[in-house]
């Protein structure tokens, strides 16, 4: 992997992803690195082909496990075509979203199986996992709260039958940071966003 | 799997799989079964977009990992689509190549390691296996010249360029057959396509 650094953000929806990759993108400048800012599927175009046939809504009669293939055939043309050389180059790669989210979302709260999820992941991936990755753990409650408050809406009937399934989500990201404490490290977001940078950079300057 | 039964036939290129499927059609037509002859991406939308991905001359950039992993996807969306759907209405489905023209093309003869091309088939098909599989085995040589025989024309350099890779096939059908002697069974296809129709009709009827 060169002399880069690949690092990836998680966490369920509200839990300020964008916030802090907005306050690292700041905090980095300056700091003699080159940091490539990404999320799938890039902006390259074979995996932007590939989340075409995902988003469509037309294609209602998706089995699970041809979306969870889609999935980790994005995640290698991007990282193919985009991660990979930047790390080749020596920078430091932040990835909003990677594999982990497949394993929360579509390996647990779906119901598919983490190690079965995981398997077709390892395939698209190789040896290049994220040294780091950043769980932003917030409750679904408070989540939800925060992405309905910058709607200017309540939380109504829709999202709360939703819970069940971001609650699950958080359990899945749970059992991955218990099987690989060393790679992801969990970050409360309960806590205020100035705080949660704070945190996440006090990590990521004990590794660059 | 209901009442069906779920035959696969693979071979290299010049093989005679159509002429064979054909003859299969035939002899089966008035034997009381309702038979569904099929290949991927077998007409079925999601499929289809997957395989057009794959088949875009513009994508030069795909990557071997990447193309894998959407052959498993449009495969798993053709079963469940179409192949399952007869199985359970116990019909007869007879499908021009499957998880074994991945193993054997990307799997060995591509170089990507058949164990890791399983792998991910294994996800897209799970416990849904063919019962039994026809290798139609024939050299590589045969089958050039059977290929441009019907085109008109003679082996060139190219055609022979393209000979160690069609060897290297060959060989990944006789690992896999070794490997799943009671699933997969080669007939030699040096021989007339009357006595190949012949040998595969003993089988089946076997079967059926």
């Amino acid at each position: 992997m060169g002399n880069g650094l690949f690092l990836t953000i998680e966490g369920g929806e509200g839990s300020g992803k964008t916030t802090l990759i907005d306050g690292i993108a700041k905090a980095l400048q300056g700091h003699g690195k080159t940091v490539l800012f990404t999320r799938e599927p890039g902006g390259i175009p074979i995996a932007e082909q590939i989340r075409g046939i995902v988003l469509d809504n037309e294609n209602t009669a998706m089995d699970a496990r041809t979306e969870a293939l889609l999935y980790a055939a994005a995640r290698r043309q991007h990282l193919v075509e985009k991660i990979l050389p930047a790390l080749n180059r020596g920078e430091i790669v932040v990835c909003d979203r990677f594999i982990d989210s497949s394993l929360a979302y579509q390996g647990y709260a779906r119901g598919l199986g983490i190690e079965e999820v995981r398997s077709i992941n390892a395939f698209a991936i190789g040896n290049h996992m994220p040294a780091l990755t950043v769980w932003l753990d917030v409750s679904p409650e408070s989540g939800l709260a925060r992405i309905h408050a910058g709607e200017g809406r309540e939380i109504n009937r829709l999202d709360l039958e939703g819970l069940a399934f971001h609650k699950a989500v958080r359990e899945g990201y749970r059992q991955l940071m218990a099987a690989e404490p060393d790679r992801i490290m969990r970050i409360d977001a309960e806590q205020s966003p100035e705080i949660v940078l704070k945190d996440v950079l006090a990590i990521l300057n004990a590794r660059i």
